[in-house]
Formats: C-alpha cells, structure tokens, sequence
C-alpha cells in the first residue's frame, strides 16, 4: 500500500518532491529536534491522485491523514474537538517549490460548538477563544467553501455599531458569540447546510481545498512564470497550531539570516507582538524589526539567534524562517532558503564561497540565472535625477529605477503595458491578483506593508523596483487619483521610484543601464571556468554590439541586415528598390544602397575586433518597407517618376495572406539575387577594408535565412560565392569566408543531412521554427494561448521557453542529421530562447556550440550555461 | 573509362534510363533487323555530366562522339563534310520519358559550302542540295544559336520579290545560293564569326544545343505537369539522315498501330508525299490518311503494315511510328508507346488484355491514373445542344466537350482562367510556346493542322477537347476576332467545341457529367482486385456524397462542417454566436444551429447507408463568417440589439495577422467548447435516428482538426465524450462512437506517440501539413514559387504532388510513433493529394488504410492504388 502522509518525524529534507518544501524542512527542523509544532505532511502524490480520480481525496488516504491525526493527538496530549483540551491545527499548502502568496492556509481549524468551550477553559481566556472560533469560521468558510468574505465583515461592522465599538479588539465574549452566530446563519444561508461541526470533515474539506487551490488561475499563473510544471502538486501540512496573539508575551515574526534585498550578513526580519502570523505576511500591522526582540524578549531572542545560525549552517543557505512565540516559548513554524534579490544572491553566494560552506559550483547553481536580469535593469541618469522632485520615501523594497505613468489596478497597467507604455502600478497594498499587473509594471508603490509584505516579496522575485509601505500617500484607487507631498497625481501621470533607497518622484527621470562588476562579475569570471556553451549576441548596430561586448558577449550569433534599411534616406532607396520593374532598375537601386550597408558592417567589425559575426540576410517581406501614408507615397512616385496609382498597385500587390508565410527569407534571394549580390558585396568589402585598416582576420559568416531545401540554398550560395569571389579579386584579397543558413522551417531540419551539404553551420531559429511547428502565429497566438493556460494543455509560453518536447525533437534530429553529413559543422540558436536558462540548457545537452540572445540577457545565458555544464558533469 | 556514347547497334529497348526512348527504341529496332538509318545515341548521364561540369561537354565525351561518328561513316560508306559523298546527319533530343514538341532538332547536319556541292553530285539535284543547305543554315542558327527566323524569313522573302516569285519551290538553284550567301551574312553579322564551317563543330553545338534544351522553360514546364524529374537529363540522337523530299516517290508520315483517340484496333495515321518529317508534325500542310498509300505505293504499304503489326507484337503495347520512304524506300525514324486519350487506353488496355497480349497488372499500370480525369471531364446536356448552332466542323483531335470564352493568345487565356472564367483557346496554330494557355483552356481550336499536330497531341496529353485543322476558320489574332461559318466572333464570346465530333458551336452550352460504364467499369473492377488502399471522398453534402458513391467511394473521409454554416439563414445564426459576450448566449445561439447541422449529417448518414463518415469539428477561423459589408453589419446590429460600432468592434477584432496560423481548428473548441458540445450532438443525435430510421449500425467518427498537442486533444474529446454520453443516454441508445485527429501541424506528427493515446485514427491533412512544413501559405507561395521552378529547386507544386521527401519524413515519423502506441490505429489522408496517383503510391507504401479525395478524383485514386499495390507485390 502506498504511504500517502507522514508524520514529520518520518521525513526530512531530502523528501522535498514528496513533502513539499514546506513539509520536508518542517521533518528536517524535527529531527534536528528544534521546537516545532509537531505535524504531518500529506504527500504531492496524494494531491496528484485527487485530480487523476476526478478531484476525490480517495478512502485509503483518508484514512491514513486519521491514522497520522491520531498519532497528533496522542504526542500533543490533545483531542480533535474535544471539550476539555480540543487539538485545534493549521493546515498549509506546500509545494516542491514556494509560491507565496499563492495557496491559501487555514488556521484554528478543529474549533467548533462544544471545542470552543474546551479551548477557552483551557486557555482561562473565553474572548479569545471565541475570537479564534469567529476567525476560523470566516476563514474556512471563504478560503475552502468560496463564501465572500465581505458577508462576515457586514456582521463584525453591524455588530460593532450596534455597541458603539470602533475596533474589532474592543468587542467582547458575549459580542463575538453573537458574530458566531450570526456567522453561522450566513452559512447555512449561503451553503445551504449547518456549518460542519464534525472536525475531521472540517479538515478534509480543508485538504481538499488545499489541493484545489494548486489549480487556481493565480498558481497558474505563477507556475507559468517560473516554469513549474503543473504535475508537481502541493503537500499539504497539517500541524498543531501555537498562538501569538495569546498577550504580549506571544508574538509571530518572519526573518531571514542574511539581508535579503543586499546580502549582508546578518538576522534581518520582522515582528509583532500579539499576532497570528498571517498578519505579518499580509502587511497590515506595520512590525517592528528583530532586533527590538532583544529588548522585548532577550531569552527568547538567543534561543531564536542560535537556532537561526544553525539552520543556515545546516542548510548551507540564507534561511528565511517563521517563528512564533506563545507566553514566552518559541516555535519554528518553517525555514527554507530565503527568496533574495538578485544582488542579494550574489553577495551571498560570494560570502558563502568565502566562508567555505559551499563550493564555487554550488554558488552557480544557486542563483537563478534569469534572476540577474533585475542587475541589467536601469538606474537613474546622474543628471536628470538633480531635477526630480522627491515628493515622498517609503520603505526600498525591491532595488532598481523605475519611471512610468501611474495607473491604480492590476489590469489597467497590464492593458496600457502592453499597448506600449511603461506603466508604476500604485495600490494600497497587493493582493495575489495583482500578479499580472504587478509583472507589467516597471515599479510598484503601496501605501501599505512593509519589506515583507505581498508587494516587496514578489517584486523582489521579479527583479521590478518596488517601494513599500508609504503611510503619507492618500490613494483613491475608485477616482484614479493619490496626493503625496503636496501633490495631487492622476492616472497617466509620470511617477519615478528608486527601489533602492525607497525614494518617490514626481514625474518622469531617465534611467540607464547598469554594468558589471564587483560580486556580479566575480560570478561572471566563474561561469566562464565552467561554461561549455559560447555566447554570441544579437546585434544589429556598433552600438548594440559596444553593448554586448561590455556584458561578456563572444561575438554576434545575429546581425539583421534589415534593420539597417528603415533609416533616414535609406527607406526610401529600398523603396525604389522594391519598386523597380526591371533587373537593371533594382540593381541600380541597390548599388545606391552598397554604401551604408558597407558602412554598418564595417562599424561593427570595429566594433567586434575580429571576434565572429554572423549576418543574416535580407528576411522580411518586402511590403514591410513600402509606405503606407498617401503622402509618402506620393514622394515615392515623384521620386521615381511614375504615378501614384503605380506606387498604389505596387504596394498592393505585395499584400499576403499569411506574410508569416509569405515571400520573405531567402525567397527574396532566389526572387531577386540582385538582393544578395548587393549584400554579399557589403559584407565581403566590409571585411576586407576593416582587414587591412586594423590588421584583423576578420571571417565573415553570411547566414541565409529560411532555407527549406538544400537545392534552395544551393542557389542562394552560388549567388553569394560568385560575388565574394568577384570582390576578393577586385580587391586582391584572399579573405575567408563561411556560408552557413538557419534552421527555422521544419522542412530545414527534416533535411538537415542533405541541407548541410551546403551549409557551414546551422543556426536555429527557435522563433520561426516554434511558429511552424506549433502552427501558430506569435502574433496571433494571444487570441487562445490563455485558455490552453487555463486548460493546463501548455503551461508555458513556447515564444519564452523553448518547447524542448516538439520543437526540441525537431532540432535535435536536425542536430544528428546535420552531423551526420558535416561532423565540424558549426551549430548554434539565435532565437529569443538563446537568453532562457532552461532553453540554454537544453542547447548545452546537444552539445550546441554556442547560444546568441540579445545584449542584455547575455549574463543570463553565461550563468545558464555555467550551471547546465555543472549539471551535466554532475550526471543530471 | 564511363561509355557516354551508344551505337544503335550496342543498344536496346531494356536501357531506356540511359539512351532515352528514343534511343532505346532505335536500338531494339535495330537489333530487330528493321530498315532504319543508323546513328548513335550520346546517354542522358552525358547530359547531366554537362550541366554538372558548368554547361561543357568533356573531352572524354567529344572523343566518344567522334569515334561513333567514324563507325558511322564506315557504316554509311560516307564522310562527314566530304565533296563527293557527304554524310549528313539529323540530330535529336530523347529523354526517358516522351516531352513531344518541348526539345529542339536540328536536320541535314554536315552540310557547308563543300559538302553541299558533294551532295548536289551524288543526289544529281543541286536545287534540293542548295535548298537543304538554305534550311540547315536557317535551322542551325535558330535553334542553336538562337538568331531569330524572322532575319531568314525576311531575305527569302526579298529574294522572291527580286525575282517575281510565289512560293519558295519557285527559287531555283541559283536563287538559293543567293540565298545561302545572304544567310551567311546574317550569321556572321549577328554572331561576330563565319558560319561553321566544320562539321564536327556543327554537330557539338548542336548536340550542346539538345542538352540546353532540356532546360529550357517549356521543358520545365512540361516536366512539372508531368511529374518528370530535372535530374534525369535527356539523350541525343545523331542518326543518318534520310530525305522525303526528293520527289514523288519520298514521303514522310506517322502512325498508330491503332486510333489513339478512341482506341480502336487498325492502323491509324497521315503522310505526305515530297516532305521533310517535321512537315507532318507541324501541321503546315494538311496530309493524307494513311490508307492512301496503298494506292500510291502498295509494295511500301504492305511492308509498313507488316513492321507496324510486328512492332505492336514486340512491345505489347499500341505504337506511334515516323517513317520516311527516301526514293520508293521505307525507312522508320522511331517507334514508341503511343500517346492516346484515357478513353483509348481504357479500350486499348481491355482489348491487349483480350487479344492475350497483357495480364491485367500489365493494363492497370499502362494506364495513366491521371488521365482518367478526361472521362469525368462534360459532356454536352443532351437539350441544351439541341438549341446550339453548329458554325463549323473540324478533327475531332481531342474528345470531350467544352464551352467558354474565346481568347486568341495563350496568355490571355492562362490570366482569364486564373480570374475564374472557362476559356476556349483559338489559334492558327499552336507551338510548344503556348503550353501554359492550353492548360488553362477548357478547348481548343486551330485553323491548321492535322490529328497528329502539336494542338492534337499536346490536348490528347492534358485531356482538353480539341478540335484542329479548320480551314474555313478566318482568325485574326491581332484584331482579336475569327469569323466562321457567316459568324464573327470576338474576344471574350462563347463558342462550344465537342472534341469527340469535331463540331464547333457558337455560344454556350451547358455541360454534364460522365458516368463510369463500359471498359472504364471493367478497369475499375481490375483495379478493385489488386489495391489494398480503401478510397474515401471528400463530401460536405449528401449530393457531393451520392456523386462520390456513384464514382466508387467506400466512405467519407472528410466531412467538412463549415460549409454548412453558409447557407441562408444558419450564416446568421453563427455570426450571432460569434458575437455573444457570455458562454449562455453562445450556447443560446448554438442551439438554434443545432437542428440545421444534424439535418445535415443526417441527409449525408442516409446516403451513405452505414459506410463510415468522418465529420470534421469546425476549421475556419471566426472572422470567415463575420460579415465584411456594413449593410449586413448593420442588419446584424438590429438583430441583437447592440449598436453598430459593437459589431464593428466586434468584427475588427477577430483580425488576425496570420489567419492560417491564427484562432481556428481545435484551438476554437478549447475557447468555446460549446461549439463541439453543439457539434457533438448534432452528429450523435443525427447518427442514432437514421439508425433507428434506417435500421443501419452507423458508428460515427469525430474528427477534431487542428491538434499539436495530446493535452490539447483530450480536452477537446473529453468535451466530445461527455455530451455523446449525455446524448446516448438522453436517447437510450448504445451506438458507438470514434474520436480521432487531424495530423496537419508538424508538432502533432512529431508527437504522434502521444496523441495516439486519445486518437482512435490520424487523418493527415497534407495541405496544411505541407504549408507548415515548407513555411509557405499557398495563398502566397504563388508569388515565388514559379522562381523556384525556374531555378529547379522544387520541380513540382508541394500542394498536388506531396512532398515525399520532407513531408513525407514527418508523415513516416507520424505512422512509426502513432502504430507504437496503438497498433490498430486507423490512418488516413484527406488532404488534395489524396487524389494524386504519386502520393497515393507513398500512401500506400507506408500501408494507411485509406485515402481520401474529392468525388470526382475517387476513380483515379482507385486506379493510383491499384497501380502501387501491383507495383509493391512486384517489389518495386
């Protein structure tokens, strides 16, 4: 028979897959035998079963989470409902991985008509018990049966005005009896049955809900953004519950063993006094730093600061720990490795290199490569920030710049996100339902909570710049207003944050990139030492490649020519181009084109200094550079002399269908090889000038794009050999040069033998070829993707994560085929999928020889290689 | 050392492949001890050693040339370029298979200025010796030099004038050595250099003109129509020349062994006296029936027939013979299968089969499937054609009838047809040139030329009706008119042609179509037999469904439902649905289509009589149903009560950048399953009444298009499974249901292991498989695609030949993948090439279980599965 709960004497840490995060640490802290409340943990695999038996917790685990609660009782000397001495629990969810903020607890539960009076007996504190029994009704009824809270918050605001009461501590016994009951009569209104006295049916509505909430649209939500899959399940945690809102002798706090937004070392956390945990998570109460505790409580604070130290010795990491203490005694409710700025994790794992708890290897594998994109988000330009206006300062809950036009919901800043404006979500404080919102913001304001609180412990996660707990602010989220030092700001307006140092500014301050260096390079230099991957970047200017260069790139995977095309004068010899009717015209077009391009080029092998440069020919269809406005048509038709019904024709007749699929690529070559021949020579003289001015070997990579057929770019390759061929004789050079293509079409990578025959190298296209694959349109594919989200039948975007399951069989089969034919061919990716870590390592599995992503993700896909190069020495 | 080069005697008719069939055959006719001329064959591996060694004939190759050209020389007791007794030799284009008219020949080689005083002595007729020149040097400098005719025609014609004369056979001996001299002149002006002189460098710029030809764009043309690979080079035939022209007792003619348009036994053929061979072909001058040679020349007649008869029982098959008589003696040029209508070949391969010359394999795979087309190919309404005016009568060169619009060039008639009108093309004559306008016709009509002209042949080939040689026809092809039969005709009106009668009719007639009786039935009965392939149809309706039953379909393979929502009053209904803002309108709307939907499935159960029916869930994306006119928008406004700028919102947003890769197919299912709920009952409920009403044991099939994901399957299916529970039980029946898929996303096909698990059968839809794969819309591949003929990337239409190469990969990947998980997997194709002979072939090679095409495709498919399974038991 499968075990399905275990006590937490019956595991420990190694179990995370089967016990959670949560339940694992909680039997690790057992068996080092610190003070926990003792519990069970009911397996991942048991929620997995739930929803394979159509969302039914089956008898056989039912009668084991009795079995487990029996042997609770017996250890805590406490019965469940009992009169005398009733056993009252939490029940947590607890996944392999932490998602705060995204399953819902209960607490109190256990509690019922006849328990209440136990447990007031017990504790000689009839309030608080009946307060205890009003809150857990509330709560299961909302979290497990989807009661509406605001029903029971109506009956506390009658109740207290009937008595004149102005706060919820001011009511009494006989008042909460009174909410208690009228509770319950909401309850049997709304569910049409008594509220369930019977505990154990309390507690397995409880798990049940537990279970149903791993598939509530927030978990997915934030599952998709941080690739987790949606088998894993949640464990849930059943554990005997401890007071901290028992007097000013209890309390509850969360802390972390190191500072979790900079790193240092050192307890840093949060208290208060006479509280249930909950309140600190969600923010209200604003806490008091640990350190008070020393103060308040000094025995207690050494027990805790010991314990402490001995969990991040054990656990080799900065622990994040919640803790309570109940008259006077100190629980660990939970210790896992705190979540940390991406700064943070640097200096941490740094220190901890230095300190000898972990080796180089294990500092890389525990920062989350994507995480370092919050280090290459911008910081204020020194100049503009003199003339801001600082109107307010609030805690800096998650570091970085941020400048955006204020916007007071979570969907009002995704939509104008997304319409393309950079959006500063402003709210009173967040909820989990603020999460797409808070992922399109360039930085969060609240006016409530502090570094712990739902908005500084996501945006933290997200690398966005977010400020925290700003009692001053007055906002009006209903009028879309807020006032703060003396201003009065609506929607749209220009805020700017520094989530640094908590300060708030009126109006929009520019913002630049941030460098490398200190811990962040340090990390960099090891990532080389272990890396196997190379990283190229895709750049299609000097500068853009200046850029890279200075993140670490080792050349450029990808170098769009077309890009060159849509400035000044440019576009509109393009246009002539697109517009002659004869070889002779076009070529003439292009001649006039030769001199820029060749200008671009050279810039950037300036730029790169001899390091490779792949280039990829002309790729978008044609239409994309014809004018739309009659006005620039006009001017198009004087300047070619032809008349504004030919420009008209001409631009209509390049109207497609499914321009996705249309006449772009190297169709245009095998179309026009006027096109390649111009470019060809570009490149070719492009080498060789910068050759002879710099004294460099350069040797250019000339990349064909969205080859199907090797006979395809055969043609295209004898049009570009013939040109380079003419260009070195014309310039007496013996320059080198290699002609390779992409691999973005199915067809290419099915027939990637026969393709290679041509090819030098092979470059992945993971855009194009995820499109194909799939059958579906990036730009098309929001229409539907949510509700596939929603159906869990993908649980992430292919365009971010590369589908190594399709796609990924696609391109490996085109890797052996490809080596098949040509063992040195070079192969690489030049997709968005070339800067995510987990697309990364998949590229390091085939033994790619090297990743290209865009300049700013260069450090991401350095750390990602390092880390699946670790990994896979590691045999995983 | 490779042997590039062939005597006639060496030879035989087993190495077609490398001597061409004309080579072949010349050499089996050898070796048969027929009078023949001999010559030698250079290989078709010598032609793709030209195009591989950059359009130049080796000196290995020229060598061999030359030796073969000794032995002849021997052989003939001639030399080449001699004063006394010059050999003079034509040379010939013969490639694998037959291209009639799409290669270039070349006659009287060997002549110059002192060879043709030589052959001016030995025949003792210096006017047909300067006369041969004259047209030697005309014909060598068009078709291998490329200097236009119409320099030559222009000095003839001064030539005349000077002199008085008429007609070409007015010029004397002296006139044409003035003649020669002028033509000389054009040469050597137009070329920079002296006419060659040297025989054997004529004969290798003729032999290098033969391999140019083979690329020449009506070639390629030719070959992409008729499935003939590029790589298969074509051979040349240098073959002593023998004269019908020197008198009344020469002549030239060609044959059948019998009548290649109705298949009848008897020979079947026209000659003309004092003629060059290609004079017959050419259809210049109108020649004499064959059986008129036994009044002129019984001794030749009798030994023709004797040839004929011995030719036809050597090679099993019906023969097309040219033969020249030089002098009262009977030489053959060459002997082939004869081109023949489908109606022919149906009674030809019956009668061999009869006669005990053929097993019935042997018929099945003479006859091309393809071009059983013709005979579903109109005929005339029997009382519309009462009503019709004959205006003329002509050769019924080509059977069927067509009606449509007279255009007079070929390009014309090809941008006619493509903007969707039927098309006659009338012509004085047509030539290899004008291909593509006789593809595009329904008919044509020439005023010259016989059964055997290029009209008459080139049509046979395609099909098409044809009616030749209308001497009364008056056409000018300048003013766009013709006048026949008291009538004038312009552009653009209708005429009539019956190909079977030679009957010309002025204006339109309605057309019906053919049956399958007769030898067609017998055939098809054969090809039952032997093909292990089920062939299904296409059918939307039951009219399309009874049309494929009577042509033989055992089954629906593709039941498109969107078709059904057109019609009236049902397109309103769904663009109510497509506008409902809530799932209840949805449904509310979709319910009111439920009852037209089954109404349908129900008409097409009933036809079908319990043989399976696969019904494809909806496709299209949305926006294909939503009006585009603001009448229709306004109307739709009023009809659900919502204002205009909300339909137009409503519509505006349903765009799609990429619509074939955008929101349609199953991904609408998995936004608004309410429509396969609405689909599935329709199809359940329809099924179990015509069960019950027709006693039948219907099991319906339930295809969901579309599918790249398992996941994404059985959420569509559990969608299907619940409401055909739900609809069963509602019914009380048990009927059986199966749920498969579409493979016609790569991702699918690439994961066909795992959608197998929830298919009960794959359908690949090869048009849009073929589309993802390639990475090129249909609609707009159009644009490029004929670049990419020219330049032979690809040599067929991906979309009516399938690509076996690269699609096929993923489709043999696809069956590998879906048979491992399911063995008994029922598989399928249903895209156009269904109906195309060589995708069935692969089909069938890769053992599915059926093909499925539109109705009027159903009797070559059959023929096409028939044809591979023979060929696969065969072991080819």
């Amino acid at each position: 028979m499968a075990k399905w709960v275990y006590l937490f004497k019956e595991g420990n840490a190694e179990m995370r897959n089967l016990l959670g995060g949560k339940g694992a640490n909680l039997a690790e802290m057992t068996n080092l035998g610190l003070p926990i409340p003792q519990g069970f943990t009911i397996t991942t695999e048991a929620c997995t079963d739930y929803y394979t038996s159509g969302q039914k917790v089956t008898e056989e685990i039912q009668n084991q989470i009795f079995e487990a609660l029996e042997a609770l009782e017996k250890q805590q000397g406490k019965t469940f409902g009992d009169m005398e001495n009733p056993l009252l629990v939490s029940v947590r969810s607890g996944a392999r991985a932490s998602m705060p903020g995204m399953m819902d607890t209960i607490l109190n539960l256990g509690l019922n008509d006849k328990a209440v009076e136990g447990f007031a007996k017990k504790t000689g504190n009839p309030r608080f018990a009946y307060d205890s029994y009003r809150r857990f009704i509330q709560m299961f009824s909302d979290v497990v049966m989807e009661v509406p809270k605001s029903h029971f918050e109506k009956v506390l605001d009658d109740v207290k005005k009937a008595k004149g009461w102005k706060f919820d501590t001011d009511l009494t016994g006989d008042d909460l009896k009174e909410v208690i009951k009228r509770y319950k009569e909401i309850y049997r209104e709304k569910m049409g049955e008594e509220f369930p006295q019977d505990p154990k049916t309390q507690l397995m509505e409880a798990v049940k809900a537990v279970f149903r909430s791993w598939d509530n649209p927030r978990a997915i939500v934030y599952r998709r953004m941080n690739d987790i899959p949606g088998e894993w399940g949640t464990a849930v945690n059943v554990q005997a519950m401890v007071f901290g809102n028992m007097g000013d002798t209890s309390g509850t706090g969360v802390a972390f063993t190191r500072n979790p937004s900079t790193g240092i070392k050192g307890i840093y956390g949060e208290y208060l006094i006479n509280a249930q945990g909950e309140d600190v998570v969600a923010g209200i109460r604003t806490p008091l730093p640990i350190t008070k505790l020393e103060e308040d409580m000094p025995h207690v604070y050494e027990e805790f600061m010991n314990i402490a130290d001995r969990l991040e010795k054990h656990y080799t990491d900065m622990q994040d720990m919640e803790f309570t203490i109940e008259e006077g005694k100190l629980y660990f409710l939970q210790t896992r490795s705190g979540k940390r700025t991406a700064f943070a994790a640097l200096q941490i794992a740094c220190d901890l290199v230095d300190e000898g708890m972990i080796t180089k290897e294990t500092a890389i594998k525990r920062i989350e490569a994507k995480s370092l994109d919050q280090l290459l988000h911008p910081t204020f330009q020194e100049d503009a920030l003199k003339a801001g206006k600082i109107i307010g300062q609030a805690l800096p809950a998650s570091p970085g710049a941020a400048s955006g036009k204020v916007y007071f919901t979570a969907e009002e800043a995704k939509n104008h996100h997304e319409s393309g404006e950079r959006v500063i979500l402003v709210r009173l404080e967040t909820s989990p339902e603020d999460i797409e919102g808070m992922q399109a913001a360039e930085g969060i304001l609240t006016a409530r909570g502090g570094m712990t609180s739902h908005a500084a412990v996501v945006a933290r996660g997200m690398g966005t710049a977010c400020v925290c707990g700003c009692g001053e602010i007055q906002v009006d989220e209903e009028k879309k207003v807020f006032s703060l030092g003396g201003e009065t700001l609506k929607e749209g307006d220009y805020i700017s944050l520094d989530g640094s140092t908590g300060k708030i500014y009126k109006g929009e301050i520019k913002t630049v990139e941030a460098g490398i260096s200190g811990n962040f390079s340090k990390i960099m230099e090891w990532a080389d030492e272990f890396r196997t991957l190379k990283i190229r970047t895709n750049a299609d200017t000097p500068e853009d490649a200046a850029n890279a260069l200075k993140l670490g790139a080792e050349g450029i995977g990808l170098c769009r020519t077309e890009h060159m095309f849509f400035e000044g004068g440019r576009i509109r010899k393009i246009r002539k181009m697109i517009l002659s009717k004869t070889e002779e015209e076009r070529e003439a077009a292009l001649n006039e084109l030769i001199p820029y391009q060749k200008g671009d080029f050279k810039g950037i092998y300036q730029v790169m200094e001899g390091r490779p440069v792949t280039i990829r020919f002309l790729d978008p269809p044609l239409h994309e550079f014809v004018p739309t406005e009659e006005k620039d048509m006009i001017e198009l038709a004087n300047e070619m002399g032809i008349s504004l019904d030919e420009v008209k024709a001409a631009c209509d007749s390049l109207h497609e269908f499914n321009p996705m699929m249309g006449h772009r690529g190297c169709r245009l070559a095998v179309t026009y090889p006027e096109i390649a021949k111009m470019q060809t020579r570009a490149v070719m003289e492009a080498a060789i000038e910068v050759n002879q001015e710099k004294g460099l070997n350069i040797i250019p990579e000339i990349m064909i794009p969205l080859v199907g057929e090797q006979k395809e770019l055969k043609f295209v390759k004898d049009v570009v050999v013939e040109t380079a061929e003419t260009v070195k004789k014309e310039k007496g050079s013996d320059i080198e040069y290699k002609i390779g293509t992409m691999i973005e079409i199915p067809r290419a990578a099915l027939t990637a033998d026969e393709v290679a025959k041509e090819a030098e190298f092979f470059s992945f296209g993971t855009n194009d070829l995820t499109q194909m694959t799939f059958g579906f349109s990036r730009d098309d594919a929001g229409k539907f993707l949510d509700a596939y989200y929603k159906a869990k039948i993908y649980e992430s975007d292919p365009f971010t994560r590369l589908d190594t399951h399709g796609v990924g069989r696609l391109i490996q089969l085109a890797v052996e085929k490809g080596r098949e034919t040509r063992p040195d061919i070079k192969l690489g990716i030049c997709g968005e999928h070339g800067g995510d870590p987990s697309s990364i390592a998949f590229c390091s599995q085939l033994g790619l020889d090297y990743v290209s992503c865009s300049p700013f993700r260069v450090p991401i896909a350095k750390l990602g290689a390092a880390q699946a190069a670790i990994c896979s020495k590691e045999g995983k």
